[in-house]
């Protein structure tokens, strides 16, 4: 049961309390929907950063520099790791959230990593409701910051207000980086690390890319901007940037367009994992597992099961 | 209309019947799926080797080289580049087809490039319908080649027989490599470019981390071979890793048990997206669209819409 005393001690960022909200969404509790409709009427203040890229690009160092930059200017900062997590190589996460410990007890931040178990990837909705929580608790930017590779890279986008993509000089230097959906959803891009050899070129090839969208005066042309993080160079631009691009969607009305699609896709989610809890139950499930040796064998195909499975559903959902 | 004519063609591997059957299966026509199960009965012999791994790492080339391989053989291979095209970046994918002309006019081979359209990522059902069509056109072996990054380097093994992954002395390297997914789905590893500084010392990280996987006497511990893929070196040593996994998958039982989980998620697919179609039928669209700006006034949460439209769901479906 949640009362309203725990609901107010979030919105007075308790951190305890907003710890537990964050605990309650993740284990899928199903008092977490209520936590969320009555968190929801003081949502929507928080700025949302996505920062992604390649591994070893420099995100956490990225996302650390800001966090400073930020609470120098006393605004409260919400970090959530975006964190693929497998039982095989979880443990490799500990150097990030080592570099983390740094910044991570000040008062005014508030540090989760949250994992996209079993989907193999995919920023799941409970990464965007821990946001929520954060948001209804008062911080002021919440940097979702992605670890590993895998849809979550991209998925970044949905749910940031600014998305910025961290490239390294070497990634520029390959064709093939420009054929990651990175280069389509950053709003800006930092070169990192960019002390190293190759930097102007990786710049001029970036740019390059970047002319080749359309754009016109109405729409944004993602700038790059260079930054050593380790350094802590770079990280004012980065930051007047962010402030730029928002300034940008505020006055073209894009950032309401923009958090109403992000809705909009978070609403369909819900509705389809509704639906497949429903559709996935223990005996649908078990026939479709008895079907799949006669599937196997050629003796029926995987289109006519799935036809029967959708006759089936319709058929006894009320 | 698909004639008894049209089905005994592709069965013949009459390469513009199986041309033009991809070709129906990618537009999502609604014949495709009658040509799907009627050729059904004819799949399963086809061995199917998914290669993936990080952009650069070499795929094409070792693609090239396995190809070459096995045409020596005179087996007849089916590859399908598994796309994320995007319409900004697009044209850059004009590099790895290009080296793949040089093996692309030979009657054994059949070379399809798939996009995964739209999806940001994801093996679409689609790609894997094509590689059912080189099923039953009869060819030997069915490559899926991943280009670029995104959620379909993951989705691989769960299409492939036997997964290959990719890397380069400098992916070992970095700590971050190893968090990825990949290191969890390869069934060996090719370590290319390996004539590169750093070669060796990425050989003993990659195996350390291999050798902290859990397995016994009955699992597969996954190899690593090296290979400079672009001067043929170690083609022939991925080969026969390829057969011994093969074998290995046939004596246990595992190839059926792999193939039935895999045919599992592709009729979970199937259902899903028949669900899907009936649910976001143009008025349901419209209300969720028409309730986006309560939303991000804080008027109402996600969730309170999400419900309201799975309890109309519910109502209207028949």
């Amino acid at each position: 049961m949640q009362s309203e005393n725990f609901i107010q001690r979030i919105f007075e960022n308790d951190k305890r309390a907003v710890s537990r909200a964050i605990t309650i969404i993740e284990t899928g509790n199903s008092n977490s929907t209520c936590i969320l409709k009555d968190l929801h009427k003081k949502i929507g203040r928080a700025y949302r950063i996505g920062i992604t890229g390649p591994p070893g690009a420099g995100k956490s160092s990225l996302t650390n520099q800001l966090t400073k930059y930020y609470l120098a200017l006393n605004k409260k900062i919400g970090i959530i790791a975006v964190d693929p997590t497998s039982p095989f190589t979880g443990g490799a996460l500990l150097g990030d959230r080592v570099r983390m410990s740094e910044i991570g007890c000040n008062d005014g931040i508030f540090i989760r990593s949250m994992a996209t178990r079993g989907s193999l990837g995919g920023l799941s909705n409970k990464t965007i409701d821990a946001a929520d929580v954060l948001d209804a608790a008062g911080y002021d930017y919440i940097i979702f910051e992605t670890v590993g590779v895998g849809q979550s890279e991209l998925d970044i986008a949905k749910v940031a207000d600014t998305t910025i993509v961290v490239l390294v000089p070497e990634s520029g230097d390959s064709i093939q980086a420009m054929k990651a959906g990175l280069m389509e959803i950053g709003d800006f891009f930092v070169l990192n690390k960019c002390d190293r050899p190759g930097a102007d070129n990786a710049m001029v090839a970036l740019k390059t890319i970047l002319l080749m969208k359309d754009h016109n005066e109405n729409s944004w042309l993602p700038n790059i901007i260079m930054s050593v993080a380790s350094e802590n160079k770079g990280t004012k631009s980065i930051a007047d940037e962010i402030e730029r691009h928002r300034l940008f969607l505020d006055q073209h009305g894009f950032l309401k367009e923009k958090r109403e699609a992000n809705y909009k896709i978070r609403i369909k989610e819900i509705v389809e994992h509704l639906i497949k809890n429903e559709l996935w139950k223990e005996e649908r499930t078990k026939n479709l597992q008895d079907s799949l040796a006669k599937v196997a064998d050629g003796e029926t195909s995987p289109y006519e099961i799935a036809e029967s499975i959708f006759l089936d559903f319709k058929s006894t959902i009320k």
